[in-house]
């Protein structure tokens, strides 16, 4: 397929390799161009407008936030550069009211829109393996599913909204949130009684929450290994307040959500914003005195 | 070794045959008659008092909470029955405060004392394969291990003190809590936008969040199978409030759980005492208007 | 002094009404007509838009939002109309964001803006008894204040960033919405044991918390005379979530902030969102499951 | 009338003496000997247990808290010197728990048990002042009225329930505790931009809150006058469990008392426990880094 991919960061990369091994020809673009060289060796033709890489069958994005989408499909104007009968595939983490503008946008334009936020980090992207949270009208959703099994093991369908996927992508990321949380809570309580940190979080996440996600982030609070960040604290923040906006747009009280908010904006106002959001453990040991 | 067994409920049954099972002998109490028969068909003595099942080598106790370990070991004089050098191995429950006080009446006696709350469900009991969490002087520890390698697969010591283990216990059911409320919270929000309490369930507890924890009581929601209840609301309150009073009494806040005492408070409140505590979702629902 | 008013809500019309009396010459814009014969008829001169109201030495707004000052000032380019020189003063309830935008886009034409949100409903207004909380550049304040002694009995300034006087009425109203939570929680409580709501209200806006705020929620709340409302849930719900949004901007945990805001979406979820947010009792004894 | 008073703190010794002033003949029972001298001087009868003091028409008791009343009524068997036909006055804030224990005790003595805790400090109790909140048997509560005209202004019956008078000061209590809490919150806010914290409480306690008790924190929070503490922090924290006790009890959620306590928990964890309640502003300070 004739591909155009906007976003060349630590996820875009990997996965613009893998539709170049798959045999898609894909033009590129990105804000900075240090991405680039790796990606034209093997085989990406880059452009010099994120326009010029919109003139595809279907362009991928793949990109920070909101600011970052706004900044290229409507102040650099990439959406002008997308051709009727065309299909965006966004698969960034963005906000319902911006997904909802932007399929307006497209729709208005006669292209297709699909929201397609993932799950999984730089090592799974490279692999193949991640798990795609698609929504979008069944037609282009079909059409773009090659490219989904491509990058993806599995793809996770949410409907004809352009605005469901992301909610389930927000509503994926408060869950990896309150998990952080709940951890860091139940293992200063354990601290408060002579338990090493450790020693809970090994018995825990040996037992009851022996997957990844617990293992991984208990790890980080244990060793306090909260730089360089695998996932900064401002932008759980981000995600947790975009989660916030969408539960207030729907009417739905989210009180972990609110928790969280306050003790990420500890956080931040401690000098955390650039450290894991691991550190969540920090706030907790913080508030008991015991830091 | 000569065994004393007192509380014969889901959880105790297993455990008994287990240590028959073992070569141990064992004289058991319950305060009704009812799981008798098996457990003397099974090779276990039958007395009449606590204090009688008391007179071992080793007493194991395994009852429901605070006023039930009080009943038997403070009114029925469970603890008059135990001899010097012997050893309570506490596997209920219970407070922190109800620990301490345990271990001082006993040291008193010249008795050991050890706390050793378990996870795992009645099937996991019976296989033998509990994960249990235990403190206690050293010396005892040592003394019972043989009996932790009959009854668990790992155990995981946290020192010497006889709340520790509880506080550890305690600090586990809260994580547990904590999945529940997170796993209503983001369902009930991805509902608000159109999907399916099922679909977001599925994907979340296929990928991020795939074990047992979060799969079990995912489906309990997606069931709406609240009753009869594996684990009840009114328990799971009892024992976010145990958490609580730990917090307060070394200085913890601990904020995931002060959301939770009060949401399940919302559910005390509207008939949920006796559903399974998964019925959260109910309560994150309602308060979104969708019920 | 040559004066512009755009805004004649049930606010601004008496505002109006009293610098007429004080000798002023204003000419008056609004969106609809009807308030316009009454202030005609006292002196005023209606324009037919925002721009013309604008060429004053002074224009003073008063509207309902920072959607309605969008809508007014850049949508429909009142602000246009302002002459350098001239002064806007916005006594409007606004977001930190938007007082910050305003300031910008009016210095850059030359403009004074100055933020001067009240406190005093209606019948304060037409008495000119208001508080002023204002900020702005303090030579701007001071020519504006002759038109602040006309319409209040006070001014009470916050410096010179046009955001502070913003966030002063922000946080004031976050207190008038905690004082409502609070009367309803303590008094909920208080029917949990048979004690009549009406009777503890009563005792406690009689002795601790005598003073209107409390007397006057209290009594809705009593009542349950919710609506037509004085100020409506769902306006309390927009003023707690700019309070939450300026203190995230500047990294400040309002943890009853937050609570304040998942149960205004509780209350918005079961229909109350044209109530008064005197209602928020309605949430509390719904929760409680007395409703 | 022949009384009897236990318990000649602060808040005791001032109603001893406006009783005796009153024409009554009291004895009284004090812990340490201290307050003693005073009272005899003017009037009093010193003895030399409480069971003694107890042998009277009527006792009025004004303790500490739950442990200090079991430890006079039970451990030091005051309750044994009350008379069939007799009437006790407990006037200390107690929980429900205990209220409801001493009233069946009481009343399987034959014996009056009425609960009237009060609102008012220290000159408050000396000018005979206080507001009395009262429940118990409507015999009992007419019998004792004579009393209560000399130590209040006024007395706000809250019916026959030993514990409803209890609740109804626990919720009194509660929302000063959520005042203090939200003033705390929103000056911190503002301070976030710049604004004294001064100007804001100025501000805020002569218009919306221009009540005793927002002007009281609010100046010890501005000039961070919290020890020696009008009321100390762990005090507070004591009457917030008392309150969510009676929350739960009831199955009343009372999110707000749920954050009052996690953020007391946090000044005890710094140190604030001797200092007063006023302090929750360092609280919130800390929380956003401004301390």
């Amino acid at each position: 397929m004739e591909l155009g991919f906007i976003g060349l960061g630590t996820m875009g990369a990997p996965m613009v390799l893998n539709l170049l091994k798959a045999g898609h020809r894909v033009r590129v673009w990105n804000r900075s161009a240090a991405p680039l060289q790796a990606l034209v060796a093997a085989g990406a033709e880059a452009v010099d407008s994120p326009a010029l890489a919109a003139r595809a069958e279907v362009l991928i994005s793949m990109l920070g936030d909101d600011t970052a989408i706004r900044a290229v499909f409507l102040d650099a104007a990439a959406i002008d550069g997308l051709a009727p009968g065309s299909i965006h595939v966004n698969m960034s983490t963005v906000s319902v009211a911006l997904a909802r503008e932007m399929a307006a946008l497209h729709q208005a334009r006669g292209v297709g829109y699909v929201s397609a936020p993932v799950l999984g980090r730089v090592d799974v992207a490279a692999a193949g393996n991640l798990n795609i949270l698609a929504s979008g009208a069944a037609e282009a959703l079909a059409r773009v599913q090659p490219l989904f099994d491509v990058l993806g093991r599995k793809t996770w369908p949410f409907g004809a909204d352009a605005e469901s996927a992301c909610v389930a992508k927000l509503s994926a990321n408060l869950m990896i949130a309150a998990a952080i949380e709940a951890t860091a809570e139940a293992s200063t309580l354990a601290t408060g009684y002579g338990i090493s940190r450790a020693d809970f979080i090994e018995m825990i996440t040996s037992t009851l929450f022996a997957v990844p996600v617990y293992q991984g982030y208990g790890k980080l609070m244990v060793d306090k290994q909260f730089e360089p960040a695998g996932f900064k604290l401002s932008l759980g923040l981000k995600d947790v307040r975009l989660a916030l906006e969408a539960g207030e747009a729907a009417q739905v009280p989210l009180p972990f959500a609110s928790v969280l908010k306050d003790n990420l904006l500890d956080g931040m106002a401690h000098g955390q914003a650039d450290q894991d959001w691991a550190s969540l453990s920090e706030v907790s040991d913080r508030r008991a005195g015991s830091r």
